[in-house]
């Protein structure tokens, strides 16, 4: 049996990992946090808990990173000493969001180790990961991505092998991330300039929601955007990391992402207002703020 | 037999004025170009042709203006002499895009006329016009949309009344071309983007054009940006007009518009470059041009 290593059990490492265990895959799994290994084990009894990176790697065919980012990486890998415990030409799966770059410098460090790498970034949020429904963008060479296959396979249903190269599965995952960080704040926008000029919020996202404007983020996030209080799907702060991947990502390759930029500004704003930790659709109180108007509609 | 007053024959304004012809309202049209005209009893003979905005409007009980923007909506009412030729009581229903402010002077100038002023704002394209499946955001009092309504529904099938003032329905109008004109740039900016990183562009929009990062814009203009020469579905001037139309809007009300500013400068620099006659998904060009890779991918 493929024994895989798992590190990283938040919201979305916790299903994913079952999801290996599940699938006939000896998974061991660690996460510094212990409330995490222990609700990993809740969900998938078959799996170990391991005290540390390197017990979980030890002899290990694969090692899956699902940690926050490329410093976490890196101090998993590197570090705490997990890339040196794996099997000899073990795969590394990196699915965490991680500035192009860091993964390819991530990637130079594992192969010059006798390990095979392979770039992986998902989107598809908790929901995608319970179901086994993720979108996975894979970045690796032929014999990498042979490797990983059915790992990842066990993870998500539309597993997209988008380039031959570690940095490219994490390149398409940033654009992903530029897109959806844009339509957020850009529906904000549209919402705060609706309301100033006295259009009910609701009435707005039913005229345009459906039509040529409509984003999945206008339909997603315009109602939390109405709302006063809305629970946190995803907070203010993910995306000012986030953007603040894309604005790397674009000095590095030496590409403009002029409206990446304006709209990393929002969410700093928001940020710089107390409301980083609140659901990231409440960049919309920058907006109202901006307006002269109640930040809370 | 209600009679119609249709002024402004163009793609979106001929199929419109048919099917006002086919639900049995008796249409006089006119527009400034004679082919237009003629084009339009070839579609629906039903209709007569007229040879001025006031021939045709001469004891209507209804004026449509489909006509370009706001100056042309006031050369044909106040220049022409259409306002004057109408019916007392007879309904104005303004269905071009124009900035809310502009429709509130018209409007108060044909009120002052003794008419009755519709603000109704059209969107779904020509191939909405032709199926009569026009979403149209209505400003207007109960008496005007009541006097209103039932042409309003010979053109569209999504008629939402989104305030009681004229000036309202074009201040949805505004926003939503506020969120297509950010959506189509921030497609562009982020296949460029991808297109620097070696991804290719078909698989990149595969990959993103159903998931949370998805718009209407990425899934429709997406394909024509990746394609060396499409045809033209909606021109690059247009959005440099709407998008000045939505920061006049900002303006006038006092609400920002970041993102909308920045992507106008894109639309703009696209123009600059001679891209204006062609499709609007060419405004990838410029991002290509601002990274340094050839203007056609």
């Amino acid at each position: 049996m493929t024994t895989v290593a798992f590190i990283g059990l938040g919201a979305m490492g916790r299903p994913m990992a079952a999801n290996l265990a599940r699938a006939q895959f000896s998974v061991r799994a660690f996460d510094v946090v212990a409330a995490a290994r222990d609700s990993l084990l809740a969900l998938a009894p078959q799996a170990t808990s391991c005290v540390s990176a390197e017990d979980a790697a030890r002899g290990a065919d694969a090692l899956v990173l699902m940690v926050v980012n490329a410093d976490q990486a890196e101090a998993a890998l590197f570090g705490a000493g997990a890339l040196d415990a794996l099997a000899p030409g073990a795969s590394v799966i990196l699915m965490a969001t991680c500035a192009p770059k860091r993964v390819e410098d991530i990637a130079a460090r594992v192969a010059a180790a006798g390990r095979r790498f392979i770039d992986a970034p998902v989107s598809g949020g908790v929901a995608g990961a319970q179901q086994a429904g993720l979108t996975i963008m894979v970045g690796a060479d032929d014999a990498a991505f042979a490797a990983a296959e059915p790992l990842l396979k066990a993870m998500g249903d539309k597993v997209f092998r988008v380039g031959d190269r570690p940095g490219q599965g994490a390149a398409v995952k940033t654009v992903n991330q530029l897109l959806c960080g844009v339509h957020i704040a850009v529906a904000a926008e549209g919402l705060a300039l609706a309301e100033k000029a006295g259009i009910d919020g609701e009435l707005f996202l039913k005229v345009l929601g459906g039509s040529a404007a409509g984003s999945w983020m206008l339909n997603n996030r315009g109602p939390r955007m109405a709302a006063a209080d809305p629970p946190v799907a995803s907070a203010v702060d993910i995306f000012v990391k986030d953007l603040g991947i894309v604005l790397d990502a674009g000095r590095a390759q030496k590409a403009a992402t002029p409206l990446a930029a304006a709209a990393l500004q929002m969410f700093l704003a928001a940020s710089a207002n107390g409301f980083g930790a609140m659901d990231d659709s409440q960049v919309v109180r920058v907006y109202r703020a901006l307006n002269g108007q109640s930040k809370d509609a």
